[in-house]
């Protein structure tokens, strides 16, 4: 925990203690400053109301879709407000939402939020995937915005809840899924900048198609030096609304010299951080012959993606010999550690340059073939089906237990 | 302008660039990426549509007023898409706006805003300060987050008659204003990121009373290493409200240590930047007897904000002769430069730190006596007024322009 922070939780003032215990006799220490809470309801499934669309929409047709323009019938809201504790859930028809012209989230950016997958398998089940991850995250973002936290299980009950109401909505083409978007925003009816005392949670569904419909497409990416998308002591680590509108001008620039995305170098040593709004990985040729996976370490501006972890895991449980995969090089090390721009120019001049991708719930493996670089481009081999020889037996895997192909503990059904 | 930018403006794609052609003959270059955009239409004042407020609410005792907290009965309202430009503006009741769950502002923080002031002097004439710095900045913020930009004086006109049919709401009591405020969300209906297709702009007033109802009251900082609030690359220059959510946590740790609001240091040298959400200035003795009034550059982190403007100005007037203050020193030096806490410590131990303070539209000059650093108080002096020999003479110069009773030019009527 950040020290700043440990040193307000340690701190305590008396007079201001006494003053809320007169409230309440169950005061309880916020996590992050120490402050003594008044215990407030956290988020309650068995309260749900369920108010059903009396004009449900025909989903269109799967080859229609573009990513997040389509919604389900229905949407989950949970409003909190600081006296009240978190209030009844409701399952609703999806709508608009009234909002305050003051409300919080439309001036200071009071917003986080999480992205994942409803997968529907061949005999019709349909699963989330590692779907605690996104709930212990989205409970990271939320302390640090100073919105309110909640028991992730709970929410996830709900969520399930959601989904299953609108499964006809997952396509049955092959590779569709249902994109799940849960969102916290502060809305507190005034402009003065502070925790809100009012909050609303809301959770929406897109049908989703595949992110590479006919196979994979290496994409160029753009070594950028004059934006960052995060720093030391910032909130790169946080799932958070901040981190995003900030990107689609530097994106827009590289489009236009005929990249497709960021990849974000921080520091003076042009250390590689992330690609656009995915994690990344590049893969180097060790000199004893193996391979050698690294991925930027989480110092703090990194995002912990859930991707990111299935890939290191799946690796070392390669590794381990847990469960080991097909294809994938026995001499294979893991790497949590900072990569340079210079590091990566010596491998490929030396021809130890693997391959690289981007790791996300959208694409889940995004193959990377090209950096431009400094005014030259750096190269990056990929194989004929525009994969690597690390990438191509983990996404095989990974999609398997996503898909539940491949039976496994990560994949969580919704009954 | 970014380099990033600059070779982004001067690449243009042939191809896409004549299917542009065929939608429009009028192309014209979009300022930041060089892409020929199909000119749409501005913000046309003259369109503006009119719906007062059948039930006028009658303005609380100004006393009751807590900033922020209470709005006028009327707000403006622009709306813009992509195809069609800026629609006709609409001076409606205040009330809430319908948001679809999948706004981008929602999600990814596409918002960015202003805060000016309406000043009624005793005459009853109402005037603004300064406003073409704000819509100008307005703009730059609009660019950053590739949201649409728009002709400011067509806004100006817009936002005085906003003020104009609302004018009763601004208190008659003394040092009483009304807070302006314009805000820009991206409300495309999709949960894609990318420069919106749809946009709103609104502008809502809100009564206050002075920051200091009763005398300045200087106020104690931490010097914060731990978190940061703007970084190289990053959108501190700009009025985002990406820079603000994310300084909420700090804020409250620092509260919960006993000081009021964060010092954000960057740098391995602790270089000074920001105070909470103000610009700060700090006082040093020169060698010679004179004195340096010191502020960070606009290096790209700093919000180039109207009041540190202003104090800068007004500083530089008096030392060129052009306008010379009472009881200001004539051995003055006005510094845009780096300076670090290194530096103030050594002015604490020297006895050559005359004074520090934060300046912003809501405070307008903030004293400050003490900055908690590396687990040790650095005391600041201050005046029996709380204010400094700097601070005091600009801040009566500014705030008797602000309120009409040194006439300038930096006061516009909005009549």
């Amino acid at each position: 925990m950040n020290q700043l922070l440990l040193r307000a939780a340690r701190h305590r003032s008396p007079q201001w203690t006494s003053q809320r215990f007169l409230v309440t006799k169950n005061a309880i220490p916020d996590p992050m400053t120490g402050e003594l809470m008044p215990p407030t309801p956290d988020i309650q499934p068995n309260l749900l109301q369920i108010k059903r669309n009396a004009n449900p929409k025909t989903p269109p047709p799967a080859q229609s879709l573009v990513f997040g323009r389509t919604f389900t019938d229905h949407m989950l809201a949970i409003p909190w407000d600081a006296v009240s504790g978190w209030g009844v859930p409701e399952i609703k028809p999806y709508g608009p939402l009234e909002m305050e012209p003051s409300a919080t989230v439309l001036h200071y950016a009071q917003t986080l939020f999480e992205g994942m997958k409803a997968y529907r398998d061949e005999h019709g089940k349909v699963t989330l995937f590692r779907p605690d991850m996104n709930m212990k995250r989205m409970n990271n973002s939320a302390q640090r915005l100073a919105l309110p936290t909640f028991n992730g299980d709970a929410l996830l009950d709900l969520i399930k809840r959601l989904i299953s109401l609108d499964r006809h909505w997952i396509p049955k083409e092959p590779g569709h899924s249902l994109y799940v978007r849960p969102t916290l925003i502060g809305t507190q009816k005034a402009i003065g900048v502070g925790p809100p005392n009012e909050a609303l949670l809301f959770v929406i569904l897109s049908p989703v198609g595949p992110y590479y419909a006919s196979g994979f497409k290496p994409v160029a990416l753009y070594g950028t030096t004059e934006f960052v998308r995060a720093a030391p002591g910032g909130t790169g680590a946080y799932k958070l609304g901040v981190n995003y509108a900030p990107g689609v001008l530097p994106q827009k620039s590289v489009a236009a010299l005929g990249y497709s995305q960021n990849l974000w170098l921080h520091g003076p040593d042009h250390e590689l951080t992330e690609v656009g709004t995915m994690n990344m990985f590049v893969v180097f040729k060790t000199a004893d012959g193996g391979l050698e996976l690294v991925t930027p370490p989480l110092d703090g501006m990194i995002l912990p993606g859930v991707t990111r972890d299935s890939v290191l895991t799946l690796a070392r449980e390669h590794i381990s010999g847990v469960k080991q995969l097909p294809e994938l090089s026995d001499k294979l090390v893991v790497s949590e550690r900072t990569v340079t721009m210079k590091e990566v120019k010596a491998a490929e001049k030396a021809g130890t340059l693997v391959e690289m991708f981007g790791a996300g719930t959208a694409a889940v493996i995004s193959p990377v073939n090209r950096i431009g670089y400094m005014g030259e481009d750096v190269h990056i081999p990929t194989g004929e089906d525009g994969m690597g020889p690390v990438s191509r037996p983990i996404w095989t895997e990974l999609v398997g237990r996503q898909w539940g192909k491949i039976p496994s503990d990560w994949s969580v059904s919704i009954d």
